[in-house]
């Protein structure tokens, strides 16, 4: 059975139960991150508690914990499940009150966390499908919250597909994926959106940023069309989960004669020299 | 103590706790109903109904009971607390499960409800101030779902202002409050914002709807923008709490002299009119 972290506790799984009247189940009003864990080690956990803090105060959440104290829980969640190769589930909550719209005074916040297996892919270099989806989302999407319909209805799309991702677009501008950044090669340049209230600036697509400098491939940040996308030498998505990961159809349409690219794949080999360095325990 | 809906069950309050990977709590994957309760009787309750199984399908969310059937746990919830007059909100998500964006299969939809006291105002004349807020929600807003968070900062804006709502705005264009409709008195005539993906359409907005009919007062669903909404006659809101209420302040400027118009005072009377036949018992 497994261990979850709630509030500062450890508690097991069927204790993990939250009030009815708690604003996350009523507005989803709160947020959230995930992280991958690589042979015990939090991969790029202090880009995660810097983006938390921003998040929280995007949304005038006060957090009921320190960065430091939620590292330091978080390790321990980890450990006390056993995981080598995981990802950590977090969310933080307003807390509960009897429903009304704006934030109430004197709540608590809620937070709840498991940790679980995710085993490695060791072949990062197959693709994946995905189809286009209007970007119906609100306009912060930069602010990691529990509001997230518009990308679970573009996700279930997806599946009824029979496709992998469902690539977001708004008007002819390509945003991003339902749970992952999109990253356009072209011409041996790497472009993708830049990190505005249209997307969620990524832990992964950040990391790529510093992969590709040490590469030395540039990367332009800006709007880029549908068109690109489909005309694009590679496509790639970015996630904690997918890591570095090749597009190799876009609807009908094969991209990068259905392989991983070139540029693609030299970017998951270097981000697998960095996994393997925090496998060894290299501060990440 | 109080008592809530627990799928059918009828539970004490603290017993109301839900799972920490219920669907509605990291995703707000779940829909709602506000129902207004008079003298005991549930207002409008079939319009709420209906409107609840056009939500569940959109999002193709298995309702697990029948609208008769939840028809008749409601009542016996506002039963049970006593509940003279009052508001009845219940909320259904899509159930637990493991987190993935996409649907799972094989999960049981979640059920909480509650019942509270909502003492109606005898002077419905006096009105309220807003503030006008850009609407960044997303473009489903005709689904009434858990997804709530650009409702809640607008109205926390209103709040910081020392005003009571905030009307939205999607570019020029007015759309609804964040928890009401919006209409305008233009030389005798109520303007409203279509009922399309911009708004909710609101059981309260459709039974003036019907009250202006009666009173033969021509009403026009269309565009209309901030300009107009600023130079207009009267300006009203309805909602299941707040009925028809004036709006007689937007940010600096004043509307109608201040005082409910004529025309949102012959609505409120019908409309008053109407509780008064609900109270003594008439099926609404």
């Amino acid at each position: 059975m497994s261990v979850i972290l709630y509030q500062d506790k450890f508690l097991q799984r069927e204790q993990g139960l939250v009030d009815m009247e708690d604003r996350g189940y009523q507005f989803g009003d709160g947020i959230y991150e995930a992280i991958r864990v690589y042979n015990g080690n939090l991969f790029l956990m202090d880009w995660h508690m810097e983006r938390l803090v921003r998040s929280a105060r995007e949304l005038r959440l006060d957090l009921p914990y320190s960065a430091a104290e939620l590292t330091e829980n978080i390790k321990e969640l980890v450990r006390r499940n056993g995981i080598d190769d995981g990802l950590v589930y977090f969310q933080i909550t307003r807390g509960a009150h009897h429903r009304q719209h704006d934030f109430p005074k004197g709540v608590t916040p809620v937070l709840t966390g498991s940790a679980s297996e995710m085993v490695r892919d060791p072949d990062r270099t197959h693709g994946i499908s995905s189809i286009l989806a209007d970007d119906i989302r609100w306009l912060r999407c930069d602010i990691k919250t529990l509001n997230l319909l518009g990308n679970v209805l573009a996700k279930q799309a997806a599946v009824d597909s029979g496709a992998d991702e469902a690539i977001l677009h708004r008007g002819d501008t390509v945003t991003e994926g339902t749970s992952c950044n999109v990253f356009i090669v072209k011409d041996g340049q790497l472009i993708t959106h830049e990190a505005n209230n249209f997307i969620l600036n990524g832990i992964t697509r950040r990391f790529v940023f510093a992969l590709a400098e040490q590469l030395q491939i540039p990367v332009i940040e800006r709007d880029y069309t549908v068109d690109e996308l489909l005309a694009a030498d590679e496509v790639f998505i970015t996630s904690t989960g997918k890591e570095v990961t090749a597009v190799v159809k876009i609807g009908d349409q094969t991209i990068a004669d259905g392989e991983a690219g070139p540029i693609t794949r030299r970017l998951i080999t270097a981000f697998s020299a960095e996994v393997e360095r925090v496998k060894a325990g290299a501060l990440s």
